[in-house]
């Protein structure tokens, strides 16, 4: 059986959360405490971090090397394009969101108003989250911008670059700090890949001490 | 003719320059100050940041997504695996190095040091410069232990990995923060990596107002 190490406000886990039932994978979910590494952990990966992917006798992580193992080894449905142009593009918008954005944003609200607290690492950083409130608004006009030209975020199909930004903006909606009214286009989008069956695990997620707000599983939000 | 936007410290940027050198792709190298961006370059690259190659009449940037664009352009030498799995360690280490070794080590060191400098951003922060020379100590004890195992980082060929921790090492090796000493397996690794032809661009580099030291571009360091 295919299990995957995660915490359920990642980004990353979330990420590899929406390839894998996308493409119909059944997964056992494990609870990782990631920031206490058991010897056990820190031995299936050096790096201390989740996601860890357990795979066909593997221990795979780095969610960007696991999407692609796992659209490399079960490539229906596809979500890269063929075309090595469309691929590079799809990699450069799966690196703003994973490195540019995550910087920028998920760790100035995710980590400083959640993982803090579940880490007992001490009360969130008033700039930090300051910041983060500011830049998120650049990112979701330069998805707008985006999705002026194109119908996803990479282009005419739906890629491992949308699943990427949902897995951030997720983890953000889950603390109602995306504000929806900035962009009629990235909200239809978001509500077009959330309805989605891939992510219905991911509406599902309860994180103790952090009740979900009313519009984050609805599909009608 | 192939342009490459860079940085001459850049360890993404050297990455790059590396597999074009490789693959024998000659390129026009023209210095850009990200950190001072002109319209013309937030055009091509809206994340304000180096590598930007243009290639193909293309704009590229995210060097891993460069790199994955050359390799699948011009496959030959190969520097990724044929299989799922091989691909996936070297991916794996390629984020190792740009994400975690970039954070704890060169961001810490190369950074501080420099960058701060050349961007007139103040002094280096010496618990910055304290916290990159304590982790530097472990990424190196890390790859002792892969090559403990293995030829090259990832395997028994050179790929895409060994081309992504050589482009961190040698940015740090400028400022002479590289303790040969610590393993001698990493010592014979970086000689060899260091001794390929790809590498002769990377150590004529001369970057104003910091002295190559003599060792830099020795091949007998």
């Amino acid at each position: 059986m295919t299990r995957l190490y995660h915490f359920a406000l990642s980004p990353f886990c979330r990420k590899v959360r929406l390839v894998l039932a996308e493409k119909k994978i059944d997964v056992e979910l494990v609870d990782e405490r990631y920031w206490e590494p058991s010897n056990e952990f820190l031995h299936r990966n050096p790096a201390a971090k989740v996601p860890v992917l357990r795979m066909d006798g593997l221990h795979l992580t780095e969610s960007q090397a696991i999407c692609e193992y796992i659209e490399e080894t079960h490539p229906e449905p596809s979500l890269m394009p063929t075309d090595p142009k469309g691929r590079a593009e799809v990699r450069r918008l799966c690196f703003w969101f994973d490195d540019k954005f995550h910087h920028e944003v998920t760790a100035n609200l995710v980590y400083e108003r959640v993982n803090k607290k579940v880490m007992r690492g001490g009360y969130p950083d008033g700039k930090a989250v300051k910041t983060g409130a500011q830049k998120i608004k650049f990112h979701l006009d330069y998805m707008n911008w985006l999705l002026d030209h194109r119908r996803w975020l990479a282009g005419d199909r739906l890629t491992l670059a949308d699943f990427t930004a949902a897995a951030h903006l997720s983890c953000l909606d889950y603390i109602s700090d995306v504000d929806w009214n900035r962009s009629a286009q990235v909200k239809d989008w978001y509500a077009k890949i959330k309805s989605r069956p891939a992510f219905r695990s991911i509406l599902a997620d309860q994180i103790p001490g952090f009740i979900q707000p009313p519009h984050y599983a609805n599909l009608d939000f």
